[in-house]
C-alpha cells in the first residue's frame, strides 16, 4: 500500500499576505517610535487574546452587506459562539469590565495586534490587519478627547511625517445627533436609518456628494447607473432633508447656532460646519443650551481650545464637521487622522492618501457590562496602511541589515565541517553576523550565487591547501558589486581595496571586521555623494 | 420604546488570558534578545497570517483526544475549510512552496506569533500562546540540525540562563525508526502505531517509565486505575517488545550497533543510548549500515562532532535517545531545550521546569506540496513558557519602567484645562513621562490615589492662588512612600530632599528633571544597599 504524492496546491485565503523581511523590520521600527510617544503620554502596554465570547464584542461594525456580520466566529464546545476580534476597543471594555475592581480608573493603555474582518477582500483592503491603540477609560471630560488629539499629531511627527502633510479632524457624534434630530430624524425608531446616515456621509472622501446624496436618499448601484454592480439601499430622506445636511450642515454652512459661540471671537475656528436656518425642524428646541447639537458644539469648542493653549494649529489639528467614523459605538467627539499627499491610486488617479488611523469617545462600551458609567475615549491607528504611506513619503528610514559573512564549504567531511563552523562561531561570538552555506555544498558556483543574491559582504573561502598552511581566501562582495553599480567616480575607491586577499586563519575576525567597517563607511561615502547629487540637480 | 440595559458578564472563552504590562514588556525584552541572537546567526524575519487552508495546514498534531482535531477552523465563502495555525511550520512550508521560485535556498528566516488550538485547556495550557520560530529551508546536511542545537544554546545564555541550568537535548527520528522496525513494527501498516508509541515515550518526563510501559501496551486510565478519568488507548505491543523498548534501548542501554562507530574512541557521547540485542528481529538486516538506525546514529555523531568542534560541552548540548518532540511532520533528529531547575508545580511537588523549545528536520513537509525535495530544519521557542521559567529564575530584568509624573487639576474651567495640559505638554517635549488627572477632578483625594496607586514619581499641583502668582507646587512622591519603605537607615536622604516645594511655573521642566534624575540616583544606591545586605546575610 503505497503512499501516493498527493500535490497540493500551496495558496493563502484571499484576504490574507505574508510579510517580507523589509516590511516585518519597516513596521517594527515604526510601531517602536509610535510606541515611545504613547509612553511619553503616560500609556502603558496591556493587551487581550485574539478570540472573545460573540455577545461581548458586540455588533458595532459598519459593514452590513455581508450575512455573517463580518466576523469570523466559532462555536465551542459548550456551543457559546466566540469570535475573532474586529478591532481592539471592544475587547478593551470587556477587560476593563471583567477587572473593574482592581483597574484603577483612569486607566491608560496602549496595545498593537492583529484584527480579524470577514469582509470580501479587494486591493488594499485585508481580513487580517494590525492596529495600534491607545485609549483613557474613565475619562469624563472631551480634555481627554484633546489628549487624543495631540498624541495622534505627535505620533504623525515622531514618524517624520513634515506638518502640513497630515491632519487629525475632530467632529462630534453630538453635532451630527443634533443635526438629525433637528431635520426629523431623532429618536429610536430612527435608530438604524441615522446609522445610514452617518455611513453615507463617511463615505464623502471616498464617493464625492452626487454618489453620498444617492446614498441619503433612494440608494446607489455600484456600477454607476440603474443594475449595474450591486445595490446599497439608502436612508430614504427626502430632498429637503438632504440639501439641509449636504448642502447646509457640511458643505456651506451659513450660520452658527451653538449658544455662547460667537464666530467672530473665534477666528481659529475656520472650518466648523454650520446649519441653515431652513432645515431646522423645531427652532425653540434646537436653541436651548441642553440640545445634543448645542452640547456637542461646546465639546468641540473645549478642545479647540485646550489643544490651541498647548500650541497646536489649524494645520495639525482642525475641526471639521464632516468626520464621521463608521464604527456605531462612538458616542462623543470623533477624530480622524489623514495625510494629505497626493497617491496614484490602482486606476492610475492622483488621489489624497486620506484616512490612516481615527477614534472617538465610548462611553457606553463598559457599561454594557458593568451597568455603570465608564466613559472613555481612544484611537486607532491602521499600523499596514500608515507603512505603506510612509514607504510612498520615503519616510521608513529602517537602518539597512547587512546580510551575514558567508563561510562557503569546500570540503564535506566531517572534520572539515566543524572548521568551518568554528570560523562562524567565532565570528559570532564577536558580534558579527555570519554563517556557513547550508545547502548543497558541492556545486561551488550555488554558493557564490547564494551570497549574491543574499547581498552578503564577505565570502571565507578554504580549500585543503589552505587549510593545510593555516589560511584562508577573504572575498569582499560589496567592492565586486554593488559600488561599482552604484558610483561613477569610485576609482579610487575601487583600487583602495583589493576583491579577494589571502589571510592566516588566526586573523579572521579581526580582518573581517575591518573590512566591514570599512565597507560601512563607504556606504555613508555613497549616501553622502548620492545626496550632494540630488542637491545639486534641484539648483 | 425605551432600550433595556441588557448587562452582559464580561469573560474570556477559556483557555485564553489578557496580557499585563509587566508581561508585555518582559516578552519583548525577551524577544528583542532572542532576535538578536537570531540575526547575528544570518536569520531574517518572515511572517504568514494566522488562517491557513486547512488541508496546506496538515493534520500533524499529536492531540487525538477531540474530534475536531485540535485546530479552530471557519468555512470560507467558497465553502474552502481555512483554520488558525497551530504552528508556525506548517504555514512556513506553504509560504516557501508558493514563492519557490522566487527564494533563494537555503532560507534562512524567524518569526515570532500567535498559534492556536483547540485543544482541553488547563493550568498553564492556553489555546492561544506565541512561538519564535527560526528554520533553515533547503538544507539537506545535519551540519543545520547542528547549527540549531547551537542557535538554542546560545539564546539560552543570552537571556541569561547559566550553563548547567539548561540543556539542549538531541534525538534522531531515524534512531527511533530503526529500534521499531528492530521490534517488529516496520511498514507502512505499522505507521499508526509507530505515532502511538513515539508519543509514550514522548511522556517519559511527564508520566513516569510505569505508566508509559501502559501507553506502550493496552493502554492507561488517568485516574491510576481502571475505570478512574479517562482512558488513553496504547500502542499494543507486547512485554518483550516493551522491555526492549524501555529497558534496552532507553534505560540501561547495553551495546552499540552503528557500523564505524566506537564508544571507546567517542567518549563525548556519553548518554546516547544503546539497543539490546535480544529485542532485534534480524540482525543481519539491523547491522546493515544503510539501515535507519545505523544512519541516524551516523547523523547524530555528526552532529555532535561538529558542535564539539566548535567548543560546545555535553552540558550544553546532549545527545540524548529519549527525545521525541510530539509533532508528526519529523524526519530526522529532533532537538529539545530544558531547563534543569526545579519549580513547584500545582501540586506541590518539586519538578524540572521542563521542556521550553524544539524542533526538528521536516524534509517532507515542502514536498507536500512541490513534489520536490525541499530538505528543512528548523525550531520553536515556547515564549510564554520560557518567560515563565525566566521569571522563576530572577532573569527577566526588565527595566523598571517610570509612571508618568502627574498634573493634577483644581479648576476644571477651560483656560485652566488649557494652562494644565500645557505644562503636560511640555515635559512630554523635554521627553518627560506626564500626564494630566483624565478622571473626575472634583474629589482631588482620588487624584491622589490614583497617584499612588499608579507610583507616579511626581504630582504638580496648582490652584488658583499659585496659578496667579505664577508658580506650582511639587510633590516629591517617591520620597514620601518608596524610600521609607525599603530602607531603614535613610534618615539622612530624607532630609536630604524636601517632600513638597514650590516654584515658578517657569522652573517646572528643569525642577521635574532633576527631582527625577534624583530619584533615579536613590534606586541605584536602594538596590546597592539591598545587595550589600544579601551579601551580608549570606558571609
Amino acid at each position: 500500500m503505497a503512499k501516493k504524492p498527493n500535490k497540493l496546491k500551496a495558496r493563502l485565503p484571499r484576504g490574507f499576505v505574508d510579510r517580507s523581511s523589509a516590511d516585518i523590520r519597516a513596521t517594527d521600527a515604526m510601531i517602536a517610535k509610535i510606541r515611545e510617544v504613547y509612553e511619553r503620554y503616560g500609556f502603558d502596554p496591556v493587551e487581550t487574546p485574539a478570540f472573545e465570547y460573540t455577545d461581548c464584542l458586540g455588533k458595532f461594525l459598519p459593514d452590513t452587506d455581508r450575512p455573517n456580520t463580518g466576523v469570523f466566529s466559532v462555536q465551542d464546545d459548550d456551543e457559546q459562539w466566540m469570535s475573532l476580534r474586529y478591532d481592539l476597543t471592544a475587547p478593551l471594555a470587556r477587560h476593563v469590565s471583567e477587572n473593574i475592581n482592581e483597574i484603577q480608573l483612569p486607566y491608560r493603555t496602549y496595545r498593537a495586534g492583529w484584527v480579524f474582518r470577514n469582509e470580501k477582500p479587494g486591493p488594499g483592503r485585508f481580513r487580517q490587519f494590525m492596529q495600534f491603540d491607545a485609549d483613557t477609560v474613565g475619562a469624563p471630560g472631551v480634555q481627554s478627547d484633546a489628549e487624543m488629539c495631540m498624541m495622534m499629531a505627535d505620533a504623525m511627527e515622531a514618524l517624520g511625517i513634515p506638518r502640513g502633510q497630515y491632519v487629525i479632524r475632530v467632529n462630534n457624534r453630538k453635532v451630527l445627533d443634533g443635526v438629525m434630530e433637528a431635520i426629523g430624524l431623532g429618536g429610536e425608531e430612527h435608530a438604524e436609518r441615522r446609522l445610514t446616515v452617518l455611513r453615507a456621509i463617511d463615505k464623502l472622501d471616498k464617493f464625492g456628494s452626487e454618489d453620498v446624496k444617492l446614498l441619503l436618499g433612494e440608494g446607489r448601484w455600484d456600477g454607476g447607473e440603474k443594475g449595474k454592480g450591486d445595490f446599497t439601499k439608502g436612508a430614504g430622506l427626502n430632498t429637503a432633508q438632504i440639501n439641509g445636511l449636504m448642502d447646509a450642515y457640511l458643505l456651506h454652512g451659513v450660520k452658527q447656532f451653538a449658544p455662547g459661540f460667537d464666530k467672530e471671537n473665534e477666528g481659529d475656528l475656520a472650518g466648523l460646519g454650520w446649519v441653515a436656518p431652513e432645515v431646522i425642524a423645531d427652532e425653540e428646541k434646537f436653541f436651548d443650551e441642553a440640545h445634543a447639537y448645542n452640547v456637542g458644539m461646546k465639546e468641540l469648542q473645549l478642545i479647540w481650545q485646550i489643544v490651541a493653549a498647548c500650541g497646536y494649529t489649524e494645520e495639525q489639528i482642525k475641526i471639521d464637521t464632516s468626520v464621521v467614523r463608521g464604527l456605531e459605538y462612538y458616542t462623543g467627539p470623533v477624530y480622524e487622522a489623514e495625510l494629505l499627499f497626493d497617491v496614484t491610486n490602482e486606476k492610475g488617479e492622483k488621489v489624497q492618501f486620506g484616512s490612516v488611523g481615527g477614534g472617538g469617545r465610548y462611553d457606553g462600551l463598559v457599561k454594557r457590562f458593568t451597568g455603570r458609567d465608564v466613559p472613555a475615549t481612544g484611537f486607532s491607528i491602521g499600523v499596514s496602511r500608515l507603512m505603506t504611506a510612509l514607504k510612498n513619503l520615503g519616510k521608513l528610514g529602517q537602518d539597512e541589515v547587512v546580510a551575514p559573512v558567508l563561510v562557503t564549504v569546500m570540503d564535506g567531511d566531517t572534520e572539515a565541517l566543524g572548521r568551518y563552523q568554528k570560523m562562524v562561531q567565532e565570528m559570532r561570538t564577536a558580534g558579527i553576523r555570519a554563517e556557513m552555506y547550508q545547502g548543497n555544498w558541492k556545486k561551488f558556483g550555488n554558493q557564490l550565487k547564494y551570497a549574491d543574491r543574499r547581498d552578503c559582504p564577505i565570502a571565507i573561502i578554504q580549500g585543503s591547501d589552505e587549510r593545510e598552511a593555516g589560511q584562508l581566501q577573504l572575498k569582499d562582495l560589496i567592492e565586486g558589486k554593488r559600488l561599482s553599480e552604484e558610483i561613477t567616480d569610485n576609482v579610487t575607491w575601487r583600487e583602495s581595496r583589493p576583491a579577494q586577499i589571502t589571510i592566516a586563519e588566526a586573523d579572521l575576525v579581526a580582518t573581517v571586521q575591518k573590512l566591514l567597517a570599512e565597507q560601512a563607511e563607504d556606504r555613508v561615502k555613497v549616501s553622502t555623494s548620492s545626496a550632494d547629487t540630488s542637491t545639486k540637480g534641484d539648483a
